[in-house]
C-alpha cells in the first residue's frame, strides 16, 4: 500500500449533505464557505500555514526567490501512479529545484466543474497534501473557482511556488559549454506511456505508472555536492526530452550529441512506445530532471545521484559539442547518426 | 480613448500563419514555442524582468513577503471597462494590497480554449500589460496550456504575486474592535451590473463599466499615513459586500451596523439593480476596498481617502459594535433595521 493510500484511509471524507459541486460553491457565499471549511480547511490547517481568513499568506522570506507557475489539465485526473493533486505539487517544485531553489511554499488554485463529484474533490486534495508533505513545501494560500458543465473539464489546477535559492547554485544557459555532459537522471517516457494507457479510446493493458514525484530533495544534494559545476538542469516535461534539449541547443547555438544505448528507460515503456509508434524521446516525463555537468566530475555526478531518491538509474546520455549548432543529434544502437527534431505538432494533447 | 487602448495602437498584434489557438500550440514543441515568440514574449521583454528561457524567474525580495493566488473564470471575457488581462492583474495585485502588501511580482498562468482567436489572446494580453504598468508590478514568469474545445472557455488566468508588506501594515482580523468605524473606497455594485449587462440572455444597455482597476497605490498611501489604525482590509469581490462583511462578523464574534444611506453608489447602478431585483450589498465589485479604521481618525481617514486614485466617493458605511454578534444589520432609508444574511446560493456565476 501506497503512503498517499495510507493517507487517505487516515483522512475519511467528511460527511457532507451533498455529493456534487454545484455553481453556487464557487459563489464566494455560505456554500463556499462551507466547502472550503469542510475539505480545505480539515486537509490544510494553520499548522500547515495556510490563512483561511485572508485572500494572500505573509511569508517570511530572505535573500534571492525563485518564482514559478505552472496550470495543470491533465486528463484523466487519476492516473496510474498518481493523480492530478499530487501532479500540481509535484511539478511546481520540480521547476523550482531545476532553477537551483530550494522549494517553500506554494499557492494553490482550483477550477472545477460543476458537477464534479466531492469525493473525487478529496481525493485530488489528498494527492496535494501528500506530496506537498512529501516535498516539504507548505500550501499557504488558494483559490477555488467554478465553471458551468461543458466550460471546464473535472479540475484543473494552479500552483505557483517560492523557493529560496540555493546558495551553491549557479544554474543559466550561458554556462553551458562544448563538453560539457548531459545527464539525465532516470527513466525516460514513462509518464507519457502511463496516461496514454488509460486515455480514452486508447487504453492499453500495463503496470506502467507515472513518474509523477517531487525531485527538489535529489537536487538539493547535488547542488550541496557540485554546486557551480552543474551548469543547468531541467525537467523534460510537455514535449518530452528532445522539446528541452531543442530548446535549449538553439538557446546556446551548440550541438548536443545523445547516445540511444545510454538512454534509461523501462522495457515495458520501450514496448509500449513501439507498439505505439512513439519516439520516446518525445514522451513527457514529470519525474526526472537532464543536467549540464561538467565533465571533469560527471562520472561521480553519476554516481552520487544514483544514490539519492528517485536517482538510481541516473545516466550520462550526451555530450555538448561545438559542430551542428542548434542541433540535437543521437547515434542509433547502431551507430548511424541522425537529427533529433523538435516536435511540431502535438503528439498527446492535456498530459500535464 | 482610454490608456489601454492607445496601448493596443501602440502594440500591434504580429503578422502570424494562423488564426487561432489549437491544442498544439499547448505541445511544448515547436508551435508553443513559436506561440511564445510572437506574442508573449512581444509584449513582456527581459526589460519587463519575464526570464523567457526558463520555468521559473529569480526575485530579490528581502523581510516579510505577501504572496496570493487568484484563477479568473468571467464570462464573457471582454466586458465594459476591461478584460479578464486586466482583471486577472487588478485582482491579485488588490488582494496583496489588502493583506498590508506592496505587489512586486506576478505570474501569469493561462489555459486557454482550442479555437480561441489569437487576436482575442492579444487582446487580453494587451490588457495584463496595460493593468501590471498601471500597478507597478512585473509580470515574471508564465506558464500555457490548451484544452480541447469544450473543455474550456475561452480563457482562464490565474496570476499569483508577491508583495513585500509595508512597514507600518499590521492587518489582522483580531485588531477588529467596538468601535471601528467601516468605511467603503468607492461605489458599490458597479462590476457585477456591469457583467450582468453584457451577459447573454440578460443584456441591457447602460453606460455602467466594471470598476477593475489597482487599488495598491491608494492603499500604500493611507498605509504610509494610517499605519496600524487601519485594522483591516478587504475588497468586497465575489459575493458583495455582505458575504465579506458577514465572513468577518463571523470570525471576530463581533456585530456591524450599516447605513444604507451611506452606501455610495452610481444611480444607473441603482437604478439596475431595482430592475433586476438584486441587492446591491450582494453584488460583485473589483476596484473597492472595505476598510476597519479607529474611530478617532475615521473622519479625516476619508477625507485624505478621497484625494487619493479612485477614492473619490469614500464614505463611512458603518460601525463595529458588541451587539448581536456575528450579525451585519443595517439601517435602512427609513430607519428600520434588517438583517444582511450572507448569501446562500449563487447570484451571478462567473463574475471574476
Amino acid at each position: 500500500m501506497t503512503d498517499r493510500i495510507k493517507m487517505q484511509l487516515q483522512c475519511p471524507m467528511p460527511e457532507l449533505d451533498y455529493e456534487i459541486i454545484t455553481l453556487a460553491h464557487g459563489s464566494g457565499g455560505k456554500l463556499t464557505n462551507a466547502l472550503l471549511e469542510s475539505t480545505v480547511f480539515q486537509l490544510f490547517t494553520e499548522n500547515d500555514g495556510i490563512e483561511r481568513r485572508h485572500d494572500g499568506a505573509l511569508i517570511p522570506l530572505e535573500g534571492k526567490a525563485v518564482f514559478s507557475t505552472d496550470s495543470f489539465v491533465i486528463s484523466p485526473i487519476f492516473f496510474p501512479g498518481g493523480n492530478i493533486g499530487e501532479l500540481a505539487v509535484n511539478g511546481t517544485v520540480n521547476d523550482i529545484a531545476m532553477c537551483g531553489g530550494i522549494p517553500k511554499y506554494l499557492s494553490l488554485a482550483f477550477i472545477i466543474e460543476e458537477g464534479m463529484k466531492i469525493k473525487d474533490l478529496w481525493e485530488v486534495m489528498i494527492g496535494v497534501k501528500y506530496a506537498a508533505g512529501k516535498a516539504g513545501v507548505t500550501i499557504v494560500t488558494g483559490d477555488t473557482k467554478v465553471v458551468e458543465k461543458g466550460k471546464g473539464d473535472k479540475i484543473f489546477i494552479n500552483t505557483t511556488g517560492i523557493g529560496t535559492l540555493h546558495p551553491n547554485a549557479d544554474i543559466r544557459i550561458s554556462n553551458i559549454k562544448p563538453g560539457d555532459k548531459i545527464i539525465v537522471s532516470g527513466q525516460i517516457a514513462t509518464h507519457g506511456i502511463a496516461i496514454l494507457s488509460v486515455r480514452r479510446g486508447l487504453e492499453f493493458e500495463s503496470d506502467i505508472e507515472s513518474d509523477t514525484r517531487n525531485l527538489n530533495k535529489s537536487v538539493e544534494k547535488m547542488l550541496d555536492l557540485y554546486g557551480k559545476q552543474i551548469h543547468l538542469m531541467r525537467d523534460p516535461t510537455r514535449g518530452g526530452v528532445s522539446s528541452t534539449l531543442n530548446e535549449l541547443a538553439r538557446d546556446t547555438h551548440l550541438g548536443f550529441e545523445l547516445e540511444q544505448i545510454s538512454l534509461p528507460m523501462d522495457k515495458q515503456v520501450s514496448g509500449a512506445c513501439e507498439m505505439l509508434g512513439l519516439d520516446p524521446l518525445y514522451v513527457a516525463n514529470e519525474g526526472i530532471f537532464l543536467a549540464f555537468v561538467e565533465a571533469s566530475v560527471a562520472d561521480v555526478f553519476v554516481e552520487d545521484l544514483r544514490r539519492q531518491e528517485y536517482g538510481q538509474d541516473a545516466a550520462i546520455i550526451g555530450t555538448v559539442v561545438e559542430d551542428h549548432p542548434g542541433t540535437v543529434l543521437i547515434r542509433s544502437d547502431f551507430g548511424g547518426m541522425r537529427v533529433v527534431h523538435m516536435q511540431v505538432g502535438e503528439q498527446l494533447p492535456r498530459i500535464c
